[in-house]
């Protein structure tokens, strides 16, 4: 199989959990207050939305860069794409479930845990994808790649990880805290290049 | 990265946010009422729904006349481009709560302004990523394009926004108005181009 | 514009707006009796989905057979071809309808006059598109077609509607005619096209 | 019609169906117990995501190997291609029945036995559309395949389906021994080609 096929696919997946992130917008039912009141304290949800629609942005970003220095693709790749796409459908889920506890003093701390950790869970797979295809399948690439640089752009990807396990580790503090840390990754992504490094583009995830 | 798999993954969120605009027609519950009445006091959900799948109709025919000049894509046109979609991702939320609120007595002029608002945002991404692509970075054209055409076609991508600007603000009058303009501006946009004089095809945008 | 992001677009939204359809199947709470029992009971909704899903790829078959025919697409095309897609992206909804009142004794004759008009509004602004296509911009299309044979595609598509206004007209009477006859639309169009005179497959609409 | 656009919009209707299984997880509400403990309770439904998840990807995959075989496609195949997406796209219904189901007292095995039978019926489609290409249309072959080939490819394909009727049948048994074929079955065609026998990979169908 050629990788166009498999990039259409996955370019569906990823359009369509981007977008099924608005349906955890919800209009206030009229008469439940002031609307503008009730739109303010809403804000958790616009925060994980925007968060989150920049974040699986970021990873389609990576994933591009990612699977077009393949030439073909085989079952083992194609099984590892599913699996990144399993951890990136879910994210609908759980940016709903830290929207409705951010503001909760019961089950506020899990559910941020669980938020960051759906971004470290679908990071860790990307890292493993791209291990795949990289060190696994050498012989699948448009161009060899050296393996120093192969290790070295894995051990980027890796690193890039670093923000989610910190945040899910601090949602024990506050889930402000893992809110702000993802809000923080996922801006320093969308920031140019040149201002974190150039040549990371590809090797970063967030 | 070349131009292609953004638009095809643009394509894909616009298709999906276009789509998603049907989930706001809810079925009136049987038993709740003579049924012809019932569907016919929803309008504002009809109205709402036309309106904005012209409207993003229109920003993507205007996104692809925008793009389609690109030979290659940057990170800061890619995340420009993500904004814009961020954009576009959020008006079936917006335009729920335009059709929820537009019959009410309270709300009605916030829910409005929100509404119009939503496509002032929308549009003056659509000016910046259009600003990006022309005048940032005019290396990755595939022809080269006078600056002072540029710069006209940003005036008029911007003049473009003035219904919405408008739209928004006379939501303090009524909703209504708020309704009829943003219908307005779609329609325009719809009619041929010859009606509004030829040219300004891609330099508009809903 | 190349009819070929005119074709991803509209792939997008009649994927989308058919794979919608399944939200309309809701599963029985549980304790609300005995399931086979409460499964059966919906089978309006199976009945509906089926035949939404048969006609809405009938006319994506048809879509595009229509602009396959076109070498460039202009604004009056991609206007005519958003008109198409908001007929499409209300189906879901006059679908839902319909599974919804079809058993009720009060506003099911409404409910099925609205579902074959929804058919009936998208065969029409589908015959106007495709009537745009072959006779108003004959110098847009691959190949030129003789205005008889255009005519006469338009014809057939143009009779391909009868069973719609039929169907519509004939609520009155039993939301269970309306439905057997979208059925047996649906129906034959799917079935081989020698059985109903070879040429005519991209003429007609189901 | 070439398969590409028949393969792009299938492409979408799978996306679209593999994404929409995400509604089917649901945020616990706030106050209604322990957020770990509901979590947890909930398990069912991750299952069921992940299962389906599988299930779809590895039918996707199945699905291009069978349709790139084709140099262009007639309306028999568009038609067989549009049934066998039908039953795909009921999958996040019998996916969220099963869900809701598992651990009920009643009315678990036949929820278990309409998702086992949910996948069988998409089985036995694919079966069926995979026999229209290869025996009944093999003028649209890219390459002409021998019968005999094409008849072992039909008979792997059809003892595919072995474990979704075994599953069906021992859903009299318990939903949870459903489940566990299921499991199994989208596992065992997920791991590497060479450890199930090689050349079997698009022969069978998960």
């Amino acid at each position: 199989m050629t990788p166009n096929r498999l990039e259409a696919f996955s370019d569906g997946v990823f359009a369509i959990a981007i977008t099924l992130l608005v349906l955890d917008l919800h209009v206030p039912p009229p008469g439940s207050g002031e609307l503008g009141h009730e739109l303010l304290a809403r804000w958790p949800s616009y925060a994980a939305y925007v968060i989150s629609f920049l974040t699986i942005g970021i990873i389609w970003i990576n994933h591009h860069a990612a699977f077009s220095r393949l030439r073909e693709v085989d079952h083992s790749i194609l099984i590892w794409n599913l699996l990144l796409l399993l951890t990136v459908g879910v994210l609908p889920f759980t940016t709903s479930l830290m929207a409705e506890y951010l503001k909760e003093s019961s089950g506020e701390g899990l559910a941020a845990a669980v938020y960051a950790g759906s971004f470290l869970l679908m990071g860790g797979v990307f890292v493993g994808a791209n291990r795949q295809i990289l060190l696994k399948r050498p012989q699948l690439l448009k161009q060899p790649i050296p393996p120093e640089i192969a290790r070295q752009i894995l051990r980027y990807a890796a690193l890039g990880q670093i923000p989610y396990v910190l945040a899910s580790a601090l949602a024990v503090v506050s889930p402000y805290v893992t809110l702000a840390i993802c809000a923080c990754t996922a801006i320093y992504y969308s920031l140019p290049v040149a201002s974190r490094g150039a040549g990371h583009s590809d090797a970063n995830i967030a």
